[in-house]
């Protein structure tokens, strides 16, 4: 019988990495994670050990285990989790949150959206008449850069992993979404208003995120989100692994070509982040008159007149920096 | 029964083009594909009526519809067959030029690489162990451009459909070939030593040149080059076949949407094109000391001394302008 062997120390290994040509056994496994991830925050230059970061955390698998990683290589990360307000999925998410951090012994800043922000996610959806995803998105994006900021982090971190990232900039692609396009980096520099973001996670694909979550026995949420349906995201990821099971490497291949010799191309490309001004409402820098997170708050809210702007709008979409 | 309708006239559609939400009946698709050819040809200033041009046709169906189309909407359009020594495929194909041409009066150029170049495709690439489809579009290219040149005409156009470019833009895009990316376009104008070049085929899908050719009874190889094995660019086009099903319209919006909005940021990405010099042999335009036609040709002949150099090289393979 065929064995396969660790890379390493030539050990009985756990798993395969055919991108990679390599397989390792658990330990060393763990530390090819860990070594991908402080490649990633070394080479892009995403944080240092004197950086206070925080990293939005879902209860899910990759933001669980990228903050364990992180503490293990000794950076000093806050987890911040935002109650979206979805039934069952939002209660179970937190718990696990929770127990991570009490383990730990890691601060997590909790943020619940209806009693902070006066909505939950599928109410504000409904009501906005936009899709959830995108009014979870606009959501989040403004509330992790406004704990950031008031909490004086450094930098923003999100366990976006590769599998992500290549179905996105797969989308972008498709649709030639210039802006889009050149704001799909690893990192984003802060700049007036918007704190720096970062993803640590670029070089591991998803099936190892998940590995690792199991093998450091770290207790994360399986089920996806309830409110997410077939999407183009999951048919573009659909795709890329039909590619990448005929091609091992097609993903990174994509993504990290992308970042080597695409990206630079399309510097000039990202107009939105040339024109803002504080947004009316909040102060946060947009490209509109009121931003597209206090538009949707005042439709989803009882307790403040709704404006007479319709959400949704292409203007809005470009407020996260 | 739901009968669809032709949307011009109203009465009964032979086909539906379901990215265009549209069904024609035979008379109107027929107008319809010669309008889109009309339509590529004026948009991006491929060539006039008073420009003689010649067009590639290899006895399959788009370029034996593209060359059908071009001569009933006036165009003076004479066609190129190369005879590239693959057996019966050859012997078939160069029958259905010929049967197409003297029907319609139009003139056809014959060339047969192993009696005015030495040798055939299979057994070039065996020799020179290059993949055959890379050892034929390198032969074809040199050759076509050649004639062009030699012949005086203004433009050569190729029958590269929707379909085509859309699969090879993805795979430029998979593996960010930026010198591919940037030479990516429906027209590359003439520069020293290269005829102009055009797509006239690309707002037609090959489901669309297929049911035109059926239609106006042309009778075209329905083989595929048997040389043709299971390669990446079936692959890529299998992908695209299915987001098109679920997303009619995605091919389009993939390659028309970089033509509109990514292309002109690859521009300076066409190094190779900056720097040539006339080929140690036979004069044209190249980045290598000798171009990789001649190589090749040396390679692949008895009738002079092998050239101690290595086929296949990267900067060989930007001579195709």
């Amino acid at each position: 019988m065929f064995v396969m062997k660790c890379r390493v120390c030539r050990g009985r290994a756990c798993l395969e990495i055919r991108r990679h040509n390599a397989a390792f056994c658990t330990e060393h496994f763990l530390h090819h994670c860990r070594q991908q991830v402080d490649r990633a925050v070394h080479s892009q230059g995403m944080f240092t050990h004197d950086d206070r970061v925080l990293l939005a955390v879902s209860g899910g698998k990759d933001s669980l285990m990228l903050w364990d990683v992180l503490l293990k290589l000794g950076y000093q990360v806050d987890g911040l989790y935002i109650g979206l307000g979805i039934g069952d999925y939002s209660r179970e998410s937190v718990g696990r949150c929770r127990s991570f951090s009490s383990e730990r012994g890691a601060c997590l800043v909790e943020v619940d959206m209806v009693s902070q922000y006066g909505y939950d996610i599928p109410t504000a959806a409904s009501v906005a008449r936009r899709a959830t995803c995108s009014t979870c998105g606009l959501s989040k994006r403004y509330v992790m850069n406004d704990v950031a900021m008031k909490g004086d982090y450094v930098v923003l971190a999100t366990g976006h992993n590769l599998d992500d990232e290549a179905a996105v900039l797969f989308g972008n692609l498709m649709h030639w979404n210039m802006e889009a396009l050149a704001r799909q980096k690893p990192v984003l520099d802060a700049k007036s208003g918007f704190v720096k973001k970062v993803k640590p996670l670029i070089r591991l694909g998803e099936r190892e995120t998940a590995a690792y979550a199991v093998l450091e026995r770290i207790d994360y949420i399986v089920e996806e989100c309830p409110m997410v349906a077939d999407n183009t995201g999951l048919r573009y990821k659909d795709v890329l692994n039909v590619l990448e099971s005929k091609s091992p490497g097609t993903k990174h291949q994509l993504y990290l070509g992308y970042l080597d010799r695409g990206a630079s191309y399309f510097d000039d490309a990202d107009s939105a982040a040339r024109d803002v001004h504080p947004c009316g409402f909040c102060g946060s820098p947009t490209t509109a008159e009121i931003c597209a997170f206090c538009r949707l708050q005042r439709l989803a809210t009882d307790e403040q007149p709704k404006l007479d702007v319709v959400c949704g709008q292409a203007a809005g979409d470009g407020d996260d920096g």
